[in-house]
């Protein structure tokens, strides 16, 4: 029942008397019952020294599981502090996709230091797996995959897989490889555990896998991973395999996914990892450059009122209610907007439902603005005297809501048909649209009723 | 190399052909081959009959995979329309947490007709698992987990396992429970493999694992399996193994709650499933509530123009700014608030890291300001002659823009703080606040600089 933090809490004590004890075995042990993840935090409540220290005390594989899950800044001040023949048992141990990782947040000269250092092989893999584009299946795979050649038993395999497993992340599917590396089918170690032991490989394997290209888009493989509830899909270029990808790498990618699509939603600028540690002129210049878009666009608003503004000289009630107006059918335009931008990226709306999708949304869009035209009409006829002013607001605001429904809901759909990003219709981006339809709808329907 | 819809369109015309020939083995071995979301998507290409037919081809452990994977509304015209002995066959060897999932879309008489025609103890299992809130572990959890009883040997538990591993969903994780059903401790199949056969399990088991409670909210466990990397996490009440909650269980819930979150943050109501299949009044009296809201706050905005009514009339240009101004500021708002709801949930910022947070977005803030400032400067000059005009607007404009930044990025914080889902904070809500405060900013420095 313990939770993470009572399972922190729970430990830091006992460790901070037992270094002051100096006792090495208990700490050892101790580390050997908690998860990585959690002692790379609970490090975070000693110094340094002591850093290093509790550091040299876990066995190899443990600290470079200990060394992935801390922070990038902790990841460097602790490389640099430790002795050079830890550091390159370190840096030979992390898992290679987790190396990539944090080798590509230093600087060069770094990087090219730490590969100096490294093992011949385990360097030139890391050099391969950073040429590829860190948003691809080649950029968030590992090459530690569990595997076996062709033609030997269900037991021989699993013989062979006894002294390889110990290193390997993730030995619950096996690939068995031809001579030429070629990827010829696919085995579960649940498979492997329940064959007859004298069966060759070839009987029992699947043969019709699912594979991944090594340059497809993350933001796919989370869709292709997610959606055959596998727990790793082979990576192969030219049918020859490269590496894996697990879901766990596959569930980082689908937050960051969603934070790209909801700061598009609401036109917040490029996503940058670590608000915390960005320039304030950093995050500043990424927002301007937005809203300096819909600020262009508002040139217009200002045009229109600059036009009609004989119409708000006789009767300057009707400005009291343009915040109202502006306000609402940005709203209902985000609104309808939200909804399709989200549906489209779950796969709950296609492309091909764009007329379906027009129809229920004009239907919505009428009911809700009908509603809202009644109680707009009652404000307005208490905030002010004149019927016919009450009945411009009222009229438009039905026209507003209904104008932005279908547009919030169709432009996200129009813009996947011509092969734009959706989430790029954002709330303030239909805001500056309507805005205008609005406007004009406005003063038109004064000039008709108030016959200015 | 195959993608989703190239392996599923090269299966169909030959499932066609075989059909026609009536090559019942061919169809089953084809079958075999391929996933059963791919096989349940081919279905759709058939009619009700054929789909009953093919359907009967399929074993009994690959026809429930397969009905698995179905929209609801499939399932229910399939599970109608095949006979009596298959439907039960299917029912019981349904996943538990698939079965309650599809139950729970069902009307209650026919909940119940098919619980009396399951077996037994598959009946009062579901019964139990429907107790459960659908939102918690124990709605999310499954009761098909591999395990083993105590002071066995490796050698032994993997012989038990070999024996049960067939029907289980997950066998990478082996619970070690005592007489009692208490869990006592977890093994992996990579530990149980790699161990010497003849040692007591008790001596190679973790016994300080991470526990999930039954009531514990679904978003809670999300978290959970993400940051600990693991497969699965086990579901206990006081103690007692009920259940295993799986990674791919948790990728649907990580999805769900990003859409909940961005429905939240756009105002657009709450998220239902199957916008296709929704009734238009459905989602528009969802959708209304929200608007409604805001309507009620930009009747604040209406009072203070028409307070300030009498310097609007004196500087009829005033009026033409009013949509950029609004706008603007409740672009800002979003942004900062998006920024602000989105790191809270992917942990990125913490409820300490308040004074820090404000501090830096006030910078952000003067610096967007200042900027946009400068460009509503020359607009205003452009737009109209009057430059105490231009300056009420540039300097509104700073204002608005400073103020907005700050409360959307401190608001997310504070509602968290009182223990109010800071996604509820929305680009509406900023909007309508922003609104008021830049209003009388706007009216009281014209008085000042245009002395009406």
């Amino acid at each position: 029942m313990a939770n993470k933090f009572s399972r922190i809490s729970l430990i830091l004590p006992e460790i901070k008397k037992l270094l002051s004890e100096n006792k090495k075995d208990e700490i050892k042990s101790l580390f050997q019952e908690y998860e990585p993840i959690e002692i790379a935090e609970m490090l975070k409540n000693f110094d340094l020294k002591e850093k290093v220290y509790l550091f040299s005390l876990c066995n190899i594989d443990l600290a470079a599981d200990i060394f992935e899950k801390m922070d990038k800044d902790d990841q460097i001040i602790l490389i640099e502090a430790i002795d050079e023949t830890r550091k390159r048992n370190i840096l030979d141990e992390l898992a290679p996709d987790e190396r990539v990782d944090f080798f590509e947040e230093l600087p060069e000269e770094m990087v090219a230091r730490f590969l100096n250092v490294m093992k011949k092989e385990e360097a030139r893999e890391t050099r391969e797996l950073m040429r590829y584009d860190k948003n691809t299946a080649g950029g968030r795979m590992t090459t530690d995959f569990a595997y076996v050649k062709e033609n030997i038993t269900a037991k021989e395999a699993l013989n062979n897989l006894r002294k390889t497993a110990k290193d390997l992340e993730m030995v619950y599917y096996i690939y068995i490889l031809s001579k030429n590396n070629k990827l010829v089918g696919v085995v579960s170690l649940k498979d492997l555990v329940l064959a007859e032991p004298e069966k060759i490989i070839n009987e029992i394997m699947h043969t019709k896998f699912i594979t991944i290209p090594v340059n497809m888009d993350q933001e796919q493989v989370a869709k292709k991973i997610a959606r055959y509830d596998l727990l790793a899909l082979p990576v192969v270029d030219n049918g020859e395999m490269k590496g894996i990808i697990t879901v766990d790498d596959i569930i980082d990618v689908i937050k960051e996914e969603n934070t790209e699509d909801m700061y598009k939603v609401s036109a917040a600028g490029k996503h940058i990892k670590n608000y915390m540690s960005m320039r304030p002129s950093f995050i500043a210049k990424h927002r301007v450059l937005y809203l300096l878009i819909f600020v262009i666009m508002d040139f217009f608003s200002g045009t229109i009122l600059k036009n009609y503004s004989f119409v708000v000289r006789n009767a300057i009630a009707l400005s009291f209610f343009i915040p109202l107006l502006m306000d609402t059918g940005g709203n209902a335009g985000t609104q309808a907007a939200t909804v399709m931008v989200r549906s489209l990226a779950t796969g709950e709306v296609k492309l091909k439902d764009i007329w379906k999708v027009l129809r229920k949304e004009f239907i919505v869009g009428i009911m809700v603005a009908v509603a809202l035209g009644i109680v707009t009409l009652f404000r307005a006829v208490l905030l002010q005297g004149n019927p016919f002013v009450s009945l411009t607001v009222s009229l438009t605001m039905i026209i507003t809501v209904i104008i932005a429904t279908c547009l919030g809901s169709t432009l996200p759909l129009f813009f996947k048909r011509i092969g734009v990003d959706p989430a790029l219709i954002s709330g303030p981006l239909i805001t500056s649209i309507v805005d205008i339809i609005s406007l004009i709808a406005y003063f038109e329907i004064a000039i008709h009723l108030l016959g200015s």
